[in-house]
């Protein structure tokens, strides 16, 4: 195993090629996703043909920002979160930026890469009104860590006050939507990302959503252009969220999960830190050991490049993961 | 019907609204899609659970490689080449570009959104070496303007010289492959655009590809990160791309309907000045007052801010459409 390429998750096919023994099928419990995926019937590719019209995608954005609780006019869709993650410095005027460590590392390297001035610290919302951007993932990747939303309204009245910006990254909000800054879409200094498939399963579709104010929504526009988002995105996308049975189930489900999974975790020696119901974050004695032992067994976990101590654990999709998990603990701890 | 925004081809949904009186169903030769898409069997949602992995990104990028005979190494995947269009200009250095009038608009549009100096000209390719940037979509988008391809290897040499690019869209290539770049991929100052849906007819998938040095392709990898193309999108591509027997039906397909359609505007007595065989040009006397009796006829075209004479017609899927079409001209010339 190695290279800090192998440091992300989803990346199961090259951790297979790299443990050509391990038991098949692997436990792939390396990302944040729902292992229990929204339900869509099947797609005809032919119904693609034409390019989305706007139609289309105003419906799904519609749908989106419904579930959501933002404002429509807030809201455009984007082909996933990533590429807006990458394209957000290039929109927005910044020389320093403050941000959580730990946390999700997209936002670290971007700001980086872009030459702005960032500091990481356990709590970036100190610095409202004293720095040009403010990051926060809420609730957190990986530790679960919470902002409560009036702390943040806050930490944007006083970015607003100095032009500048929180970005509240909500890619795990859906399973706690009363932490979600959504309803105050449009609000100024206010940029919130939200990410479709990983609460519902789906993150293959490449569907999320970037709420902000219109002037910068018609900024972004001009990068994404008429028609960012597939077909195939739009119309899973559209129904899916309008599936309030199916997603109050997703959400008992995961919590029965997650509650199941640290019972597993804790029999086996292992303590949580914290989370959230699409996973779980871990402190173990040789994080990268216990992570090469368990690849060894067709267990594939997240792992950190800054941290010997610390592993991320998605959910297993069933009890036989859970045994799977459990037993390979046993043997490796 | 009016708006500038009504120009752009693809937007069937909002003309229908403004021509509520219109027979149904639209005839929509709006774009240049391929009107008998590629025949994919129906693809699971709960297959794209996962992010799309490096293999699967990879399978699809080594097919299409082959397909367009591109070297792998130059070539990444985008989720559509319009947002890959849009982007361009924040990757090069660029002060001066010179593309073909008449041409694909987006190209002029994001050059002077970037600040650019631009010149619009017959033939950009006698700019070579003298600009920045030389843009030349071929077969051109609307004329069918060909350039040879050993002239455009001759510009791409003395732009490379000054450290210049020249950017070949390849849209509409599919069809006479012989003109294509795509074999010098990762030349100096080569940057060749290519799309997969139009001649596979399935332009919803939103898929492209970017041919470029690997300096340029590492620099466009990180603003598109590690999972730009859906599932579906790579899934379809991998296989319509290796389907030799449906490419080569295909181009005879369409190069039949296209002489098809070129005998029915010309019994109409409208004069074809060019075009590809995924498309016509056309000169008629008043093109905007045409363009709205056949809308009032629900039969959709392209039409262009920049001329009072000419159109874009895509080809009807079918005898009944060419009919339609031959009669609706016949009431309205």
């Amino acid at each position: 195993m190695n290279g800090p390429d192998l440091i992300h998750g989803g990346a199961l096919d090259r951790v297979k090629a790299l443990y050509p023994l391990a038991p098949q099928p692997w436990l792939d419990l390396s990302t944040g996703i729902n292992p229990h995926p929204y339900p869509a019937p099947p797609l005809l590719p032919h119904s693609f043909a034409h390019l989305p019209t706007t139609s289309e995608n105003d419906a799904c954005r519609q749908a989106i920002a419904q579930y959501y609780g933002a404002p429509v006019a807030s809201l455009m869709l984007v082909p996933g979160t990533e590429i807006l993650i990458r394209l957000l410095p290039s929109l927005l005027e910044v020389q320093t930026v403050a941000l959580a460590r730990p946390t999700y590392g997209d936002h670290l390297s971007c700001w980086q890469t872009a030459g702005a001035n960032v500091v990481e610290m356990a709590d970036p919302a100190e610095l409202a009104g004293k720095v040009d951007v403010i990051v926060v993932c809420n609730p957190n990747n990986p530790d679960g860590r919470i902002w409560p939303p009036e702390i943040l309204e806050d930490c944007r009245a006083r970015q607003a006050a100095r032009q500048g910006w929180l970005i509240v990254d909500e890619a795990y909000a859906d399973i706690a939507p009363s932490l979600s800054l959504a309803a105050r879409g449009g609000a100024a200094g206010l940029i919130v990302l939200r990410s479709f498939g990983k609460f519902f399963g789906l993150a293959g579709l490449r569907l999320g959503a970037l709420i902000a104010p219109q002037a910068l929504l018609r900024e972004a526009q001009k990068r994404f252009g008429v028609w960012p988002v597939s077909g195939p995105a739009l119309h899973v996308g559209t129904q899916a969220v309008a599936d309030t049975d199916w997603i109050a189930e997703a959400r008992h489900r995961l919590e029965t999960s997650r509650l199941a999974l640290d019972e597993a975790l804790s029999g086996a020696g292992v303590t949580t830190l914290g989370g959230t119901s699409l996973f779980r974050y871990v402190q173990v004695p040789d994080a990268h050991a216990l992570w090469q032992a368990l690849a060894e067994q067709g267990i594939y976990m997240r792992r950190f490049s800054w941290s010997r101590h610390h592993l991320r654990i998605g959910l297993p999709a069933d009890d036989a993961g859970r045994q799977r998990l459990s037993a390979a603990l046993a043997v490796s701890l």
